[in-house]
């Protein structure tokens, strides 16, 4: 058969992953997909910039439209961003390439467009790369678990978050502490926010909730919270407990509607997730036939994302002679069969909770804080006091509730919190039992 | 699109899953699909039989052979059994039908056969639900770590045995207590031998190293230890050193060629795969590109295996309007660019080990005892002398070894074992670290 070209828009460390994959793997890749797949032209920034991979059989352009236009069968993207991405990729796809991408912003934000412009040209787009890096996921949903009506998807999906809340459990450090660790070693980025406030989970989150449930894209309809918030005694407390807080993806369909959130949780320790330590990532699939299954794997990396790009390519190349209609969806079902189910606000959700109090250390304080909740109809399910701290007439309360409605709880912390035996503001952690 | 019709060649538990599931979930296939995929056939052994599902449009028979020639596009093949299951399917592969099946002693051993006949016929053959029931096992190495040089694979891929020694552990129980409990719960048949001497994990093994490493299918060439033999002291003695036993099935490629092994195996218990408890499956796939990924789910069951059952059809569906020579290829490497790495024999197995003597209770006996391993060229990594046996003059002592030539371990054992201080013959159970 007839080798396959690629071209690269981006060269930088997944591209160069792809390249050194392509390479070293020629013979394994080949005996399994039946033809050589090479990459032959590539759009970089920097031209004259050195970089450790043998790039002699690759034209290099700084011009993303010489590659677009050039006679490659696939075009990956690789450059990040939105926009300058997004134009690129739908230029490629109005001359008939099909796509591969890591770009997890791209599909969350722009995915419902793209999809239509490939479904109009007759190409795929495909993006297992985009999300849990090199787990394949997004085939475990889309194709292994056809069968089956998806009720829950949770994931520890970003591997720099995982890093700091594992070194906060394992090793008693702050947040900050952590933080700086992983930016020493080089998970983290100098301005951390996507990582650590839940923006880079929410972009994959959104993706997941679609395949799952058969969704239009809807990024903006996620809830999104990050774990600068955490602190060291709540990891003790949960710790103590016999949970790990984890910052999670969870989307579940009720039947209100879908739940799209991404929050610090805590997780029984006996689940397999709650094991999941350091920079790797898992995701947690309940559905109705299989029941739970869990992919695990790196989340991120050259050759972890690497892998997922090729994984792609050698599935696009497989479908060349395919009826596009036998295809596999881009969002796993029909385009003209998504559900209009509604995406619930935070308000409308339903979930357990932790709660911890500073209250005064006096006779009556837990009476009041114990009416309010009941008030709301939250019931406790354990409630610990713990030693009053150093010389201060103040002791930490922690509470686990049972589950319920989001809104009943705002209005009881605003009380909590206007009592004067309570002397800071409540923390608060969701609690998943992931049963 | 046309609806697909499904043939069944058997409707026991997971004949009636794979009803009940294409039944309850039939929106949600179809919205997937693209299409209808209904059963309208299926061969039983007594057609008097009440099954509790609804069988209204199905054309029940009690010859193969009325389902083989009727008008349906895939049989799936759920009799269990070799000689029958391998007629019936070779028939159906014959009659231009595309095949699905759960049966891994079929495709364990008669894989080879089957395949070459499906080649010659233009038609497929599906076997997601052969290994390790409902995890997408498969197609994440088949499909979505194409881009890798797998290094190993290490499963937990039978419930049965995987349950007993979770009750071992969790409850000191002996095996055959925790097996008695198995059979009351029916985890296990009233013969168990197929599960607990790890035949039917050898059968799944076969199959996995095959898709690993692209070798022809070689059941008779699988090293098989069963968990008969595990007394309730070494399941203790292991998690004081930190480990967990398991039932693992184990696949390496070596240089000198590739080791398939099925026996009891230490863990240590930080490996997420050491926490995989109960009659839940696991495995773990080590790569060059992506590293470890590991993939968890029910590994038996109705719906489980119905589930993959029903996500095979669907992908031969897909595969429907797909030049041949572009589908995944059965053993996920080209039939004509399979390897001839030879299979090694048990000798030729690098280990490490744990041993427990139980060693007469007074000097010496240690230094006979090391100097036997030294001579082997063995490593100890601890030794542990552990509290004397009640009134008796004797002491187990536990060794674990480091990585070793498993012929210089049976030459040690036996010169241990002849030793007069020396009152039992050695236990002996294989370490992985699994790094």
């Amino acid at each position: 058969m007839n080798a396959v070209n690629v071209g690269l828009l981006g060269l930088g460390t997944v591209g160069q992953g792809v390249v050194g994959i392509l390479q070293r793997n020629a013979n394994e890749i080949s005996r399994r997909a039946g033809r050589e797949i090479s990459v032959t032209h590539a759009a970089v920034r920097d031209l004259g910039k050195s970089r450790p991979v043998e790039l002699n059989a690759v034209t290099l352009t700084d011009n993303v439209s010489d590659v677009v236009n050039s006679d490659v069968d696939i075009v990956v993207e690789l450059m990040g961003g939105t926009e300058l991405a997004k134009d690129s990729v739908l230029e490629a796809i109005s001359r008939g390439k099909h796509i591969v991408t890591a770009n997890k912003a791209l599909i969350a934000i722009h995915g419902n467009e793209i999809f239509q412009a490939a479904l109009d040209n007759g190409v795929i787009v495909s993006f297992e790369p985009a999300v849990a890096g090199g787990i394949p996921i997004i085939k475990a949903i889309r194709e292994g678990l056809t069968a089956n009506r998806i009720t829950r998807v949770a994931g520890i999906i970003n591997g720099t978050g995982n890093f700091i809340l594992t070194e906060m459990r394992d090793k008693g450090r702050s947040f900050e502490d952590a933080l700086a660790d992983a930016q020493a070693l080089g998970y983290a980025e100098a301005d951390p926010t996507f990582d650590v406030e839940g923006i880079d989970a929410a972009h994959k989150l959104t993706i997941l909730s679609s395949i799952a449930f058969g969704i239009p894209l809807q990024f903006d309809a996620v809830h999104t919270e990050g774990i600068s918030t955490i602190a060291s005694q709540d990891v003790a407390y949960a710790e103590e407990l016999g949970y790990r807080i984890k910052h999670l993806g969870v989307t579940t369909e009720t039947p209100a509607g879908i739940e799209i959130r991404v929050h610090p949780t805590l997780i029984p320790e006996r689940r397999l997730i709650a094991n999941v330590n350091g920079v790797m990532n898992a995701v947690l699939v309940q559905s109705d036939a299989v029941g739970s299954t869990l992919y695990y794997g790196p989340g991120a990396g050259a050759e972890p994302t690497g892998s997922s790009v090729v994984a792609d390519l050698v599935d696009v190349v497989r479908t060349f002679t395919t009826d596009p209609e036998n295809r596999v969806p881009h969002l796993a079902f029909q385009p003209d069969l998504l559900s209009d189910k509604p995406v619930l606000t935070s308000d409308q959700f339903e979930c357990a909770f932790y709660l911890r109090l500073l209250a005064e250390d006096r006779a009556g304080v837990m009476a009041d804080v114990t009416r309010i909740l009941a008030d709301q109809k939250i019931s406790i399910e354990s409630l610990l006091q713990k030693e009053p701290i150093d010389d201060q007439n103040a002791v930490p309360v922690v509470i686990l509730t049972h589950q319920v409605k989001e809104a009943a709880m705002n209005t009881a912390i605003e009380k909590i919190e206007k009592l004067d035996s309570i002397l800071a503001p409540v923390a608060r952690i969701r609690v998943e039992s992931l049963d």
